[in-house]
């Protein structure tokens, strides 16, 4: 069915706050009556926004792919050059993960299991498709810089997604690296390893 | 306690198995009469070999570790040349992550979010010693190669990590991919970025 905004920014509130108490208590631990409290909604309420725990899962998932979309996809659309183009996905990306407030939804995103069939599908497609977007830029790149095949672009795309998704293991905004240094230090290191110089 | 020969493998393979019905169930979602079930003991007799479930947890954490020390510490710890016992401990890591065997071992190792307290804290501080391990290889590393200080050895390590930890997420041995070919993409990409040259 067709979202109003306002339906929209409901759910998108329903999915903040599920994903949180699914980051606390676990997706198997959390009762739909458990997040219906959080959210401030009968559990009838959050029914009629969302109709089961599974399909809340692929909701809070897919917003996680909506606000990848955001954050990285949608602020390059314009940009032409391939090489300014990576530069400012990885930025976008790096940016995203270690924004502590969308913290249990990007994690949420990689703990894939507890989704099956049809949803599952849609959420890998998304997933697929935001790799193939970095490999096709990667390719650019390598071609823009005189064809240096130096790493297939897909082991590369899945190289700089590893160390990039990874940061929220380890790295904490109130830490000892800013997140300037850091980001300037993974993309020298991501374009050295990429093309022998940053 | 000290622990025989014959009770430390008990333990193990208990660890195996439930790192199995954690992965499948979530941890939350699984009981231990679940896990006692899946080892083929009664629930009287896991608890004989593991006092609770947090401490199942945390055993099957450790065992992640000791595997992570078996597959690369212990292997290395020969080897004096400062560049090769990184590279072997690369071999090492990526090999252990994408063993099959061990998967479910190595994810839940990372999604450490529902041990608390002391148990939580021995955990992390067996990451940090391993991180700390890494830092002063590839600090070591750069040194012998002038001081190529391009990255600090810190947010190398991590970068690394990255790369191989995310490895569960996307690669299959049964892939287009061949294990040879992922380790040296991934060697040469991270000497790359490292030191400018693979």
């Amino acid at each position: 069915m067709p979202q109003t905004t306002e339906a929209k920014q409901k759910l998108r509130e329903i999915c903040r706050v599920a994903a949180r108490v699914f980051y606390e208590k676990g997706y198997d631990g959390a009762s739909m009556q458990d997040i219906a409290e959080a959210v401030g909604l009968t559990k009838a309420g959050l029914y009629h926004h969302v109709r089961s725990k599974d399909r809340l899962l692929f909701e809070i998932m897919n917003y996680g792919m909506d606000i990848l979309d955001e954050a990285v996809l949608q602020k390059v659309k314009d940009i032409a050059d391939p090489r300014e183009k990576l530069r400012q996905s990885i930025i976008g990306h790096i940016d995203l993960i270690v924004r502590a407030r969308d913290m249990e939804i990007t994690v949420i995103l990689h703990e894939n299991r507890s989704l099956r069939g049809v949803l599952r599908k849609k959420i890998n497609a998304r997933k697929k498709a935001y790799i193939q977007y970095l490999e096709g830029l990667i390719s650019q790149v390598q071609e823009q810089a005189g064809g240096k095949k130096f790493i297939s672009p897909r082991l590369a795309a899945f190289a700089t997604l590893g160390m990039i998704n990874w940061l929220y293991q380890w790295y904490h905004q109130e830490g000892a690296v800013k997140q300037e240094e850091l980001t300037q230090a993974y993309l020298d290191f991501f374009f050295r390893g990429l093309l022998g110089t940053a």
